[in-house]
């Protein structure tokens, strides 16, 4: 039995995704022509109740265009510290679109809109202009926190006094949904340009969309196409992310219940609290965690190293309860 | 009827293609654990005679991985002037790739290493460093032209001469082995980094590889994940591809066929020549090609416009021997 | 009388400043034969230990040059919130050298090297590496604060472990050497790479310098070009920095016992903090301070206004006791 | 006696230049407060018809700007292949301004629109769209070649006609101006950005200017001070610059003479062709020039060494004619 918590990407399609893949009807999308990735950028903006998007093999591709159409060379985003918009997509932000950025730190990843007003610098002659801000929703290297509605809003009404940009990184933003009922609709009217991922906990094999309105998503496709993510039948790509968007999106409080039990069962030995998992990561911390990621895979049980003494564990949709308790019992042994 | 002579890039699986998709073993490749993206990979540059390949979405990502490669930035690269990599990727050499580029003129595509030399800057300290040459073969706006054996040698000699990178543009380097037999190792061998496409004429939906030895490959995977094409599950993506290196290459030979008969047919009223047909390539010469066009596709024959009077016609493996003759038909009422 | 407070950038040479630069022997500093140039690069580079400097037209050249020494494109520069690479120099960092960043939140300015331990991102396939860490001294957006030296000990320690690079933006490092007696060669000693500024405290009218290791320096004559910075006869501009080597960095502390002054004045208003003012730099904390600075200028008393309720005093060359004394007279007044 | 022929950015200020540099008014440029340069950025752009100007530091910096505001990140500028901004500024236009670029091939650097019409790629979602044309006159590596007015109109309208930006890097437009009597305003009319220098003929120490219209230079001081070039009291340097436009426009037809004299005395032995020479650029064509360059040297005379056979001289204000003479007696024994 093999249990993989290392990430919720890990995922392979299910048969019934499987067979929408198969039977997909495809054309040459560079041309515009593939009729299933038209189906799901119109899908994907309608549930997010904006004007258009664009199809992307990864969710860094979709981020990384979105605050590009946010942010010119020059110019620049603001973060939280531990973002996976500056620490895990190489850089790009910067080597490929020229764009500065400065970080605020954060308790487990969770916006404080107090902390983000004092570091807008205006337009001036002399300094580094901002021009906006990103949110990872939910934060992954927090946890999988949830940012609070009412935070967002306050950051929605930061940034109009500001004339900023709001990009947000929503790559599980399908567990914030979840794990609070707030409606797609809502988040796509406080954010300038969304990014969702199909292949993290909605389980499609492969791609990410970018939300926005239909002028921005229309300079969205010459960007991707100098990105080099202008794919020609991805029609297979996408008619498994419009399986997943109708039919997984629904379980995934399984996931969160899951990873809520994979905690509560943990906290008593000390590795991570229960009471900061709202969807489906579990942070770990643990000492010399490299000698306790490698007996576990020995016994079948996977799960991701971040440092000397932090680790993370992650459910999806291939993750049972059975893989759950045979990984409650393998690590409830190891880190005893 | 339908014949889309628009570009070789707009196929659909074959049935077969499809269930070799749907069967594919397949995993997380960004991890390194998709099965068939592990073994295109390695078929890919064992076919090239390399050490390593590197899986991409598209062949433009290809190219600029293998240019990043080549070049730092400030640095330069030489190509010929209607190059793909500098007029159909959006400007990334430069925009992503910091690259610098200078172009020579050449007839119809064809390389000529005279005129590449005389280009070439050497290190010094006031001057732009010339530090790499991409040669396309075949060669697209050229109108397919295969580039001489010979003077892809005479090239490797001058580049070795001067301690310089060669890239390939693969794109459609089947179609230059179907048309003269070179092995492909001998080009794999001629080039440092090698890009082939898989969606073109092998008729695979989506990908491209870069091939090279193993220590660029390593970095590529980095630029890769920069440029976000580090996609998850491509092994549905990377099944297609094996079968059509499997099953593809040797039916290009059709064809080539099938667009010298439809140069042949058409050559008689003045717009294109069979003489310079050397693939599946048709340049077409007409005033007013967007009229031509526009009434070819009202009868089923769509072919691309490139400038005012100027056209392309592609063959590829959903265009049959039926398709031609339509072709024929239509266009010759049409030019006449 | 007017009274120019809002930087040590307005100062004008004096009179025997100009006769230096007069007298000054010149040549072609881009084929390195600028006599002047020359020799304020080996007279910068002795002072602070190292082998060899450039000459700069800015501070942000300087500091710029410094980074792309350090760190490539995507990867990672780590600095204070405030600092002037990141908020000053228009995201050049990024913009020219695809640097990206992330910062810490500092108080004052004042570095604390354990908030910058937890943030370095080690090598990995899917992180952002961090590869240098730039430190300002004095701190401009802190007041003008002393890095404590046992501090920047400590950071070159966690900078050897995890073989990072260290910048030091030392354009008023004569002000912190000033206030410490730290000799200019244990900075040198410290880090990788050292800008410092004649045009600031010490007078002269345009120039600053990286200093660093001969390799370093070679490379950051050709990125120099790149940036524009290749001048000619810079030879006169060298000389006043020579002389302002040799003259003004003595009287800096007369600099510094005036701002206490100032802030001691203006303190019992509850506008700023004497015992912040460690060098020649005074904060300023009013309502309106716009309002204020319009009705100061209007008294021939200059300062500046960084923010709505935010200002900054800077004694320096041109500022002498009676000026002082005016300012603290007009002031004293507005913001009682 | 030295007779530097090697380039005229070797030149040294005369007394009267120096005298104007000494007394010049000078203030913070940052803050836009140096009248001298104020005075000089009015004079530059009313010489060349239009609203405004920024001085720069060097030439290269002038160019740079002026294409980075015609041409963004992604798209295209075309230039002759031997253009100085894209072999001689270190790669800066894609290095630092994500500028791709194609050029084409001419004689001697002479213009031909004729040549440059084909290459313009227009705006389309697949391709790399050009922006701007950039023109060099006179032509260095061309031979100080003159671009026929009657040609840079044509090259105007085909722009109007393709809405393309229109870039003279005039670094010696003066000497253009001096061999043809075409008023200053014209080449102004004709251009959307113009960069002059004056520490080429005119014989200033440092500094180049930008000329355009006022929104453009407006935009030109950001980028400016991003790349390093926001320099403090330049009024010293701006001041040279005012006394060369006012003194030493005229005197260029001088080294036009000795330039042609030098011609016709080496043409004998067939290394140059004086009909070649419109200006103050002599290229000779030696076998192992390098070798020649190197006994000229012995002998006082510099030349510049281009590449294996082939160099260049340059008369400028620091050569008279007994210097000619002395270079004439030398290398006419050298190269007979």
């Amino acid at each position: 039995m093999i249990v993989d918590l290392r990430s919720d990407t890990v995922t392979r399609p299910t048969p019934a995704m499987l067979e929408a893949m198969t039977s997909a009807d495809v054309g040459d999308d560079v041309y515009g022509e593939d009729p299933s990735v038209n189906a799901l950028e119109a899908e994907a903006a309608a549930l997010f109740g904006r004007e258009a998007a664009v199809f992307t093999p990864t969710g860094s591709m979709a981020n990384q265009i979105g605050l590009q159409l946010l942010v010119r060379p020059g110019d620049e985003l603001l973060c939280d510290v531990k973002a996976h918009v500056v620490n895990f997509e190489m850089g790009a932000a910067a080597a490929l679109g020229g764009i500065s950025s400065r970080t605020w730190t954060s308790v487990n990843g969770r916006l404080d809109t107090a902390l983000v007003e004092p570091m807008i610098n205006r337009p001036h002659p002399y300094s580094t202009t901002t021009r906006a801000i990103a949110v990872e929703n939910t934060h992954n290297m927090g946890g999988g926190t949830v940012q609070p509605i009412d935070e967002l809003r306050a950051l929605r009404a930061l940034a109009d006094a500001h004339d900023l940009g709001l990009h947000l990184d929503g790559a599980r933003i399908w567990n914030a949904h979840a794990a609070t009922g707030v409606p797609f609709a809502e988040y796509g009217a406080l954010f300038d340009t969304v990014s969702v991922c199909l292949s993290k906990g909605l389980g499609a094999p492969v791609g990410s969309l970018l939300i926005a309105d239909a002028e921005r998503i229309e300079r969205a496709r010459v960007i991707r196409k100098r990105l080099g993510g202008g794919m020609r039948q991805a029609g297979f790509l996408a008619a498994a992310g419009r399986y997943a968007l109708a039919n997984h999106i629904d379980r995934l409080a399984e996931d969160h219940a899951r990873a809520q039990h994979l905690a509560r069962s943990l906290e008593p030995f000390g590795v991570c609290e229960a009471a900061q998992v709202e969807t489906n990561i579990v942070l770990l911390r643990v000492r010399d965690i490299a000698q306790v990621a490698k007996a576990a895979a020995e016994q079948g049980v996977l799960i991701s190293v971040l440092g000397p003494d932090w680790g993370r564990m992650v459910t999806h949709l291939d993750v049972d309860d059975a893989g759950i308790e045979h990984a409650v019992k393998v690590l409830g042994t190891l880190v005893r």
